[in-house]
């Protein structure tokens, strides 16, 4: 039996300020960490005992990583970074406000930046310093590489390669992997391991810091899948990313 | 030119509480948090740029990491942890109190424990809840190479091939590097690094929470070394490190 584990990041500055984040490297707030803690308490007592991880370049992501290791004592675990589970970039939208994108542009115009597959928002100039061609971090990375905006199927491309290469090949060495990363790059893998249509994963929300967890016989054919936790709270979470981004 | 970085974890619950601590997994204080912060925040300042980082597999020294990065807004950087890195171990003395133990057995034998260069601490049982051949984190090490009891020489011992092979190799892609590890660890890095003898190594008291830089030419020939900080307050740092587990 094998296990992956996905966590989306606990809740950040921006998604408390209702801005549109992407590849800006916010902070998480304290009611963020304390849902990251909740969650490592969650899979501690269900029996989960994760042997590698894996997260963003993003500090959103990486903190939630360390606050759920920290609170299951297993601040030693392996942990590997990729840019390739960053959140789907959202380019020159990153850092406006998604009720006031919504008056300016419309609700359907930004319910399509947000939710169509295949729409990208208007692109960063490759001298913005929005732009990640102007972040240190990147510096390894080729140009060509790092998006200026992206479509939920441009984020789900970038990050297939990683997915399939780094972390469905660990399962060669241990039996339970755990991801923390963002909205759209989960939507990414959970579209693949539970095989859904481009329509089924844009109705699909991921709630904040909520551990959700599959299960894979040996031939990582998919057995189960659930969410650990409260029902009502989690479907409630899930309620709140879909409305965000609406005018009123 | 090559910088080397290291950095003491800050003070921990057992610091505080003047216990043997060794291969215990304690928990950094709030006062250990603001050190590890102010350190990043010195790094930052005086243009530090690490590229990779290690660690070891305690989470005093990990969370240590965790916050320097953080502070210096650099928490995507890739991170290794190693066992190799962790604290000497302290044997069956882990957990006693230091005043205590000086009571016990005199302040001269205790001081041989925690000075002497190739005198060990009683060893724990095989079988000791204590004994890192009970700890799941270690599984994957052979039971031989995990210590139950250290003198420095047998700490030293077992860091240098990860230091050689692994730290001092990063240097073939990376022109900075970080450590943060723990006393006795960094005691073997600083000694081999210096060249310093038995006797000079030993006097040697690594201060909680600077940074501690180490600059080489391309052949990995010293150049420099200087702590960061204010210097007044390294040295009364250094001299309560000296002080502890004195009987008054």
């Amino acid at each position: 039996m094998k296990r992956l584990i996905l966590i989306r990041h606990g809740e950040s500055e921006w998604n408390k300020l209702n801005l549109f984040t992407g590849w800006t490297d916010v902070d998480l707030t304290e009611a963020g960490i304390r849902e990251a803690r909740e969650a490592g308490r969650l899979l501690l007592a269900d029996g989960y005992r994760p042997q590698r991880c894996f997260t963003s370049y993003l500090k959103r992501a990486v903190k939630t990583l360390n606050e759920v290791l920290d609170a299951m004592n297993m601040d030693y675990l392996p942990v590997e970074k990729s840019w390739r589970l960053n959140e789907k970039s959202y380019g020159a939208l990153q850092g406006q406000n998604k009720r006031e994108a919504a008056m300016q542009y419309g609700d359907d115009q930004v319910l399509l930046w947000r939710r169509s597959f295949d729409t990208r928002p208007p692109a960063l100039a490759v001298d913005d310093p929005r732009s990640p061609r102007q972040d240190a971090r990147y510096n390894e990375i080729a140009d060509e590489e790092l998006p200026l905006t992206e479509s939920l199927q441009d984020t789900i491309a970038r990050l297939m390669p990683y997915y399939q290469e780094t972390i469905l090949k660990a399962f060669g060495q241990c039996n339970e992997l755990m991801v923390v990363a963002h909205g759209n790059s989960l939507r990414g893998i959970v579209k693949e391991i539970k095989q859904m249509s481009n329509d089924e994963i844009i109705r699909f929300n991921m709630p904040t810091a909520v551990p959700y967890v599959f299960e894979f016989d040996d031939s990582l054919r998919l057995q189960s899948d659930r969410m650990l936790g409260n029902a009502a709270e989690i479907a409630a979470k899930m309620q709140r990313v879909a409305e965000q981004g609406k005018a009123k």
